[in-house]
């Protein structure tokens, strides 16, 4: 097991890599506990979950709601939870986020911790304290910064993953790799097949150097003033693309990335070969490189992004395989552009 | 004006006594701030607001709920505020939680003011950072800790407030004096009539030293794990006392601190006389000091209440006049004490 320790403003999380999930009570009191997961993974993983207190949710973005939140925090109330009690989400990134969000304030905070049953959650969403719900069409605009307890990161979990998933993740790791390790995207590039055949010690060994990066970024920055923005790598146009299309998160985020490493190539930060390797890892990957379908809709997504300061837009852009920066950019220069790229 | 700094772990809150709400602009940007009121605020002070972009919420505690919460962030949304905008309450307690709540859940967090228009808010709900919204029928259970950027305590708006309002007021000043500071108790029985009748040189003294008793105990301890709690004194009965008898939160807190004076007494720890001093006082300052009705309703209201934990309640005591001690007292034996007490 790896642990990997965060420091944040409202507490410690431990980062238990290689954890087995079948030790929760370790680390969460069976009695004084609520798990909540939804219906696949109370499905999959019902015998995991016998003894446990457990709160089903429905699945899917949609459900990332102020009125899930409410739900759940009522259920709390009616078991009897006070200010002594745990939550812990069992789940994918919605799960996470949902529980997390729940947990920060109710009763002004209780203890919770993730247990990601999803390669992207394990990589990237249970990690790094942002939770939060969506409001209308607009993600995570409702929510806030709350480090969890815990989170037990058991590579158990990929072997039932569909396909789709393990791509949607692995974006992740291509956007982890390529702001701040080129030894990890080099890895990548070896062993893509592998990963993609869902070999669990590729996959383990992904996830520890995902993870690492991800967590050094946020320590330095929690909040995302600064250097943690760089994680948003591809997620600026990705949103807009994931809200436009119904793409899946890691397909969108993959365009945005070819998008955002074709513009720094063409802006002359980024050699046009590493543009190329990097779009040339996605597609071996199985993740699309280009924008389906009408790019105006997309682009004027961009606008509502939360992200958007003014109308100024926080963009990472390339300098290398492993390095990234963040530039300001005007929107409607940026939308010009980006009709060209993506 | 008297200046006040508060640090707490979401940033530094400054509590301007005595600066006029007419210098808002000093404080926010007039074109990035919206306002949130209530329909009675805003048809008395509609003036002052010429110029602002504004959002009316309904009045009074009915109107603390998540949908609420969720209806002026719709509103944030739509009007285009993002992460660089301000949100300034203009009103009571209530306005200041849902803002505050609002504000610091809304994109992760934005930038937050209050300007309390009430006794009670100047001296209490606005100071501390506490917010939040009520679920069902239980207080205050859904929210956390946040610091607002700055508080604007303008006594001038005092001269509008019903006299109803002004004793819920003094009813935490009254606290403020008994647990912590038996100088401004004795300056409060000297000029009770004073400021029952809105002299506002004996109010704006008042205010200035109960913020200050709040300032110093959440400084020490923002997330109430300690000394904070003393500023529960006569809240844990207050609480069920105004929830199931509809008494103003102020007269509800009088009858929780005579109640528990006088079992301070009853237990050796206070002096009678003392007991019946601060019993005295709050006679004189027209608030009530026994509970008016059914009892046993009242009593299994203190279950439900959120500061309990597991079975055992944090009760505040006094030992004398200007000191207090927290005690952790088993629920069943506190019932059957309070019945002859309350």
């Amino acid at each position: 097991m790896k642990r990997l320790a965060l420091r944040g403003l409202t507490g410690r999380c431990r980062i238990l890599i290689g954890e087995s999930a079948r030790n929760l009570a370790a680390y969460a009191p069976k009695n004084r506990t609520l798990v909540v997961t939804d219906r696949k993974v109370y499905g999959l993983y019902r015998s995991l979950l016998r003894g446990w207190d457990v709160h089903v949710l429905d699945r899917g973005e949609k459900t990332k709601t102020l009125a899930t939140v409410e739900r759940l925090q009522r259920a709390l109330l009616r078991k009897g939870y006070d200010r002594g009690a745990t939550l812990v989400a069992l789940g994918g990134g919605v799960v996470c986020d949902i529980a997390g969000f729940a947990a920060s304030t109710y009763m002004r905070g209780i203890r919770f911790g993730f247990v990601p049953t999803t390669l992207l959650a394990q990589v990237d969403a249970a990690i790094g304290g942002k939770n939060g719900v969506n409001l209308d069409r607009f993600k995570n605009v409702i929510g806030l910064f709350s480090q969890p307890d815990f989170v037990i990161t058991d590579p158990g979990f990929l072997a039932t993953l569909p396909a789709r998933e393990v791509r949607n993740g692995l974006a992740e790791v291509v956007k982890s790799a390529a702001i701040a390790d080129v030894k990890l995207f080099h890895f990548l590039e070896e062993n893509a097949d592998r990963a993609l055949a869902l070999d669990l010690k590729i996959l383990g060994r992904l996830i520890e150097r995902a993870a690492g990066i991800k967590v050094r970024l946020v320590a330095r920055d929690e909040r995302e003033r600064g250097a943690r923005a760089l994680l948003n790598f591809g997620h600026t146009l990705g949103h807009a693309v994931e809200k436009t299309t119904g793409l899946s998160h890691g397909a969108a985020v993959s365009i945005g990335m070819a998008a955002a490493a074709r513009l720094s190539a063409a802006w002359g930060l980024l050699q046009v070969r590493e543009a190329r390797r990097l779009v040339g890892l996605l597609d071996r990957l199985g993740l699309p490189t280009r924008a389906p379908e009408d790019k105006r809709r997309i682009l004027a997504a961009i606008d509502k992004d939360k992200k958007k300061d003014a109308r100024l837009v926080r963009f990472i852009l390339l300098r290398g395989i492993g390095s990234a920066v963040i530039r300001p950019v005007r929107l409607d220069g940026l939308k010009e552009i980006l009709n060209d790229l993506c």
